[in-house]
């Protein structure tokens, strides 16, 4: 290790691989930094790996801090939940006015809010970051997306616009907003590789399945589409993927891997807070329920044995399917964008949180997971119209979407008439289909609602509220209510809500 | 009103419709009740609309408290959230050890849990019962969901029997299990019932649009439905909307009500519960998002005109559509109920409720919104077999779901081709091929996921968590990685975990 400069410019709390790399990171950047992990090993590793650059480890708390330049910068990543706590309560002490904490693991957006009101009480500044990229992003340019105080922004900003990915001249990180801003954005980045990669997934049935192709051709597919404009990360992985054979053998090491997807939480996180503030990301919602119902293995196999036979292939022209398929990839992809970036046009407004669509857009484009060249119309759209109030109503948008719509109808209705499952697409197409629905059949619904619940309904051209006693069945319990066939009632809080 | 009996068997707090047409129904049945409210109107309201039964009403709470005989039991029927609480806190200093307190409104059940757990050590019984069947139910025979401690149940049983409603001589009420089971039950029923308003809400529109119907034949489909093996509250009640004109016009109200769908979160609370417990619902989760995205009406419309043309009729043949649009309902509405009882099914073992799933179909059988003739269906699949881990794994049904698969597809294609949104019938579909996957492409996922996060993945008839360095691109990365290819590694909870 070189001799340490007298003082560190960042300071790290966790040093598995992604803490370790994002340290090294700013090492190769000049900027002297400080690691701090309970489990000496991970110290010993930093040391390591450091070697010859400005980087120093410690095993003990304190002596850590003592080595930060003022105001401190200390990074924690160390597993969300209670850890983050317990993390924050020992470190506080140590820590004076003006320093910087930064939760740059995937920390619940309410956790952050909490914390970061707690800690600017305190006099502290304290930063929700989303870090995405994984181990590789982490070491050589990940995408990030600080959120906290704008002003104590200034003190870090230098060293993480130095450490994240390029695109052209920008790096890929900005301020997000205020509070927990940061997480919520990362949060629904995740949600959108959620969508993104049960896509490719549902693709691979397609091409698999659907059209009886080997592992080479269907790599070739990918290595085609991310030559294109379908270009992404995603994709540039999968082609490798296809291209990676099981060591001592003659077959792909995807062929040989289960088909039970994991998942970690953040998808999840992304729909049942998009169910809160009430903005539809169906198609995100769909595949959290895909990756849970893939777990269902045995569950599977059974049902596959009594509701044979499974799907076989399509019969359609393969050429001419191919280029539909394109289409609907790209169809899909793009509306499972918009569905994300609606939320955060939602979340925005209802959290106050003043964001940037097209920063977003734009940081997005280099070293996270979702980066694709799509990103670049979406950057273009809301650098037009920073307001804009759906992705699809831009211009541009709807030019490349309407084109490719003909495509994803042809995909999904060969594939359900095949029993072959494409719930990612169904679900983008039925989105697609109902939003540009101006009279849904959704007033038989707040009819039904209201004859089995009085829970009013409202009329077209008519303000106010109304309950409509339906039906003279049971004299008594019409005698009883108090207001007459389409009479105006002020709404009461029904106590039994029944839907 | 008649003489009161000395003391009241039960006693009612919030004298709303629901909670004055409980009593009314209680004292119809010749039980003495009692009822509690701030508001003296409603005081009033009881005492007038219970003329010449044995009820009487209170405005104060200590005089109402001691009118019970003991133990006593006490229902809430007050809007869900803080206000149980506070009627909670006033309410225990009142009571006795060996009372009962009923918290009858849609109270999400982690607040029934917290409260039951509370009350009970202090020596109160505290039950959350779902009550289903609206104004109309309570009055004449809801069905009623009631979790908590099962002794304590034989209390309020006889009265629970007696004025629950009746399919044959059974009553629609049973001791569903501990903690909050009842409420858990309550919700999960109201998600089924999200989904199946959904689905009936989308044949509305395939109907009108694509088969160009008016309103008399509309609703001579529904009514005729109705009368065979879809037969249902849903159903019947929307047949009678098809037949509502408005007053003083020649059109029906219906065609006056906004297509804004409302909704007070308990299907939403199924879905954000369902992800928890990572157990897939999607139909339910499409319909809690059409609710939320027909709430974009300006939206939709400024869609509409940039993505048109509109959906227009289908080009099929008219009666054999319908036959098959039959078939697609019916399928689409097992697969919703299938959703829902697989997610009591993953409750029951979860959260040790212990849950009988005949007895729950049964008691939905009658009183309740989502009670329909495919209940029988469901009833006797659970009690052939009560630990049947999937609707769909029971023979009988597995005949007539077979039969309506063909429907369901055809009318899935038509409507993508024509660009008509069905997006619940759709997720339906999906969801019922997924699971008929015995190889779902989730192995790419896990692949993927590994590639740029490390989150390791399973193989194939081989015990153990595997990771794999996917790409040698660089050198620096590779080296420093602590695992070989396929080499197996202790799964170590990644810091920033990506998807």
């Amino acid at each position: 290790m070189s001799t340490p400069p007298p003082a560190y410019s960042f300071g790290m709390i966790g040093l598995g691989t992604m803490g370790r790399n994002l340290l090294l990171n700013l090492a190769d950047h000049n900027f002297g930094v400080a690691g701090y992990d309970k489990d000496a090993t991970k110290v010993d590793l930093l040391a390591k790996e450091g070697a010859g650059k400005p980087v120093v480890g410690f095993s003990e708390l304190a002596p850590f801090i003592n080595s930060l330049q003022t105001p401190r910068s200390v990074m924690l990543l160390v597993p969300a939940g209670k850890i983050v706590d317990s993390v924050i309560a020992e470190l506080q002490p140590l820590l004076a006015p003006g320093d910087i904490i930064i939760d740059g693991g995937n920390s619940h957006f309410t956790d952050t809010e909490r914390r970061a009101v707690a800690l600017e009480a305190a006099g502290l500044h304290f930063f929700g970051m989303g870090v995405s990229g994984g181990e590789e992003g982490a070491r050589f340019g990940p995408s990030m997306m600080p959120g906290g105080d704008k002003e104590a922004y200034r003190v870090v900003q230098p060293m993480f616009e130095a450490i994240a990915a390029r695109v052209g001249d920008e790096p890929c990180v900005t301020y997000i907003g205020p509070g927990a801003a940061g997480h919520f954005v990362k949060m629904v980045h995740n949600g959108i590789e959620y969508g993104l990669m049960q896509l490719i997934a549902e693709t691979y049935a397609v091409l698999k399945t659907g059209l009886g192709m080997d592992n080479a051709a269907i790599g070739q597919v990918f290595t085609q589409w991310n030559a294109g404009r379908l270009q992404s990360f995603l994709l540039d992985i999968t082609k490798d993927i296809f291209g990676f054979i099981a060591p001592n053998t003659d077959h792909l090491l995807l062929d040989d891997i289960k088909d039970e997807a994991r998942s970690k939480g953040t998808g999840k996180w992304t729909s049942q807070v998009a169910m809160d503030l009430e903005l539809p990301i169906p198609t995100i919602d769909t595949a959290v329920a895909m990756r849970d119902l893939s777990k269902y293995k045995a569950l599977r196999e059974q049902l596959a044995g009594m509701y044979g036979p499974a799907a076989g292939q399509l019969s359609v022209d393969k050429d001419a399917f191919l280029a539909q398929l394109e289409q609907a990839f790209y169809f899909s992809m793009a509306i499972t964008y918009a569905q994300g970036m609606q939320l955060l046009t939602k979340a925005s407004k209802d959290f106050s949180y003043n964001l940037k669509l097209d920063e977003i857009a734009k940081i997005w484009r280099g070293g996270c997971i979702i980066r694709s060249g799509f990103l670049t119309e979406i950057f273009n759209a809301y650098q037009k119209a920073p307001d804009l109030a759906h992705l699809l109503l831009d211009e541009q948008v709807r030019n490349v979407v309407s084109t490719a719509v003909p495509g994803s109808r042809a995909v999904v209705a060969a594939a359900v008439t095949a029993g072959l499952a494409l719930p990612g697409y169904s679900s983008a197409l039925s989105y697609f289909d109902t939003f540009r629905t101006a009279r849904m059949p959704s007033n038989l619904i707040q009819a039904q609602r209201d004859y089995f619940g009085a829970h009013t309904y409202e009329l077209i051209g008519k303000e106010g509220v109304f309950h409509t006693q339906w039906t003279p069945e049971h004299e008594d319990a019409a005698n009883k209510k108090d207001v007459e066939v389409g009479q105006e009632v002020k709404t009461e809080k029904p106590v039994t809500p029944n839907s």
